[in-house]
């Protein structure tokens, strides 16, 4: 496995493996990997033949009295779990190799960071959005794999490729979950046994929604309500959102009908847990978004 | 000499070359060429193995009371000329293959925009920076080649590719005259027979501009008076802006030191016509920034 701190001996890296006529997947981590992210390996090695993963923790998505500093990093354990795991590559730059200048050219997001978690972190999805870019730049790679936990992330991203015809394909790779099924979490560490314990709910209060539009409930209001329901009633948990929205802006809804994702988030203590589904719904069927592909 | 109408086509096209080991150079056009133009693609050529140019009057640069519409089309007199300078390539697209659907991650611009022709064209840069990184993205360029005419064009797209890393070198190639001095432009086509005539100050004020800096003045303020009077005394035209400001991010100075850009811009009747100099100005020296390369 290569490991490569500046830009420039990435590019000459991925210019040998591109000139062999191999397909290039790539994943991007803020590090502190869990099975979470392993999985997404096992994703982008199934889409192609050389796999670089990023480990950077991006200064321009954190908000001022966010966690950028006390962020976990253990960059030896991320290494010999990427090693183990078959990633061909980790590109892990330093703040000066990616933000040499003050940046002048940034972007603007219309409607996808205007609800969910966006509409609590501003300028977050821009300091996404900013260092995705510089990186499928970077890296040129064929496929690039995100997680369906931070679903926003993820739609926002496919808009980015989408408005801005970036030749790289995003592949959203599963939610990995704790048996209890608690989503799988670099924050989670932050967290006390019984608030893991408790935690629980988030998962059954999803199920719990796609089984009432299963059974032909179709107000989104009605939904929001009975989560909101459960997980107040079992927990001391303090809920951020539950929202329901289109994918392809990420705006609410009132009526559910098309691809729409369910999201939540909830403060633990000083862990803010979020999760979701994304559900496929039309007059006749209810069925989960596939992951993978 | 091929031609592409969707970017499907232009990447199969592209990927074929890129499999053969050639480098691409690429030149953007809204189309009307002229000699300027094809001034360009030599420098494409000497810098690449295939020139790939395209024709798109790109709506998203034109601010809703400027000259979209009436802008001049020509394809088939454009596709001629290219054939015969040695152009591989012609990626013409419609407005519907370049914005299928109303854009939500768009760009935004600090500082560069601020001044010169930015202040008087609001959102045009930023249609310059959207349709730009559209058109790497989808041809995916070793170099690009933007003429120095558009000094400020030419300057916010070396700052989007440095702040977002995209992998092409851009190039500035020369400001191609008319006999007199005059720029070449297709918007020379709006002017009279006087007007063309008169238009000839333009380029005489900053040859002065640069006389003056050579004999020791390194006061903006007496440079931009010198070359006011010049113009104003000398023709019809309405001077728009006069501006000295440095490269790197296009705000004015008032000592001139370093890399500037002398820039003017002055109606004549209702056609506005821009021009500069950059100069590289110390305290030995003051030379003009060399162009192709």
């Amino acid at each position: 496995m290569l490991i490569t701190k500046t830009i420039a001996e990435t590019r000459a890296a991925l210019g040998k493996v591109r000139s062999e006529g191999k397909r290039i997947g790539f994943m991007p981590t803020l590090g502190y990997i869990h099975e979470g992210h392993l999985t997404l390996v096992d994703i982008a090695k199934k889409h192609s033949d050389f796999v670089i993963v990023s480990i950077f923790v991006n200064p321009t998505q954190f908000g001022p009295k966010e966690d950028f500093s006390a962020y976990p990093r253990d960059f030896e354990r991320d290494r010999r779990m990427f090693d183990a795991r078959g990633v061909a590559l980790i590109f892990a730059p330093s703040v000066e190799e990616m933000y040499p200048e003050l940046e002048l050219i940034k972007f603007q997001i219309e409607k996808m960071s205007d609800h969910l978690c966006g509409e609590r972190r501003p300028g977050h999805f821009n300091g996404v959005v900013q260092v995705v870019a510089k990186l499928f730049n970077i890296i040129q790679p064929d496929v690039a794999v995100f997680g369906q936990k931070d679903v926003q992330q993820l739609f926002v991203l496919k808009r980015l490729v989408y408005d801005l015809n970036f030749p790289t394909k995003i592949i959203m790779g599963p939610t990995v979950r704790e048996p209890n099924g608690l989503a799988m979490s670099t924050r989670n560490v932050y967290l006390t046994p019984t608030q893991r314990a408790q935690s629980s709910i988030l998962y059954q209060s999803l199920q719990r929604a796609k089984e009432l539009i299963q059974l032909g409930e179709r107000r989104a209001s009605v939904v929001i309500a009975e989560m909101t329901k459960m997980i107040q009633t079992a927990t001391e948990g303090r809920i951020d959102y539950v929202e329901i929205v289109h994918t392809s802006d990420l705006q609410p809804i009132e009526t559910l009908e098309g691809r729409v994702a369910i999201a939540l988030a909830v403060y633990f203590g000083k862990a803010r847990l979020i999760d979701n589904i994304i559900l496929d719904i039309n007059e006749k069927s209810v069925s989960e978004m596939p992951t993978g592909d």
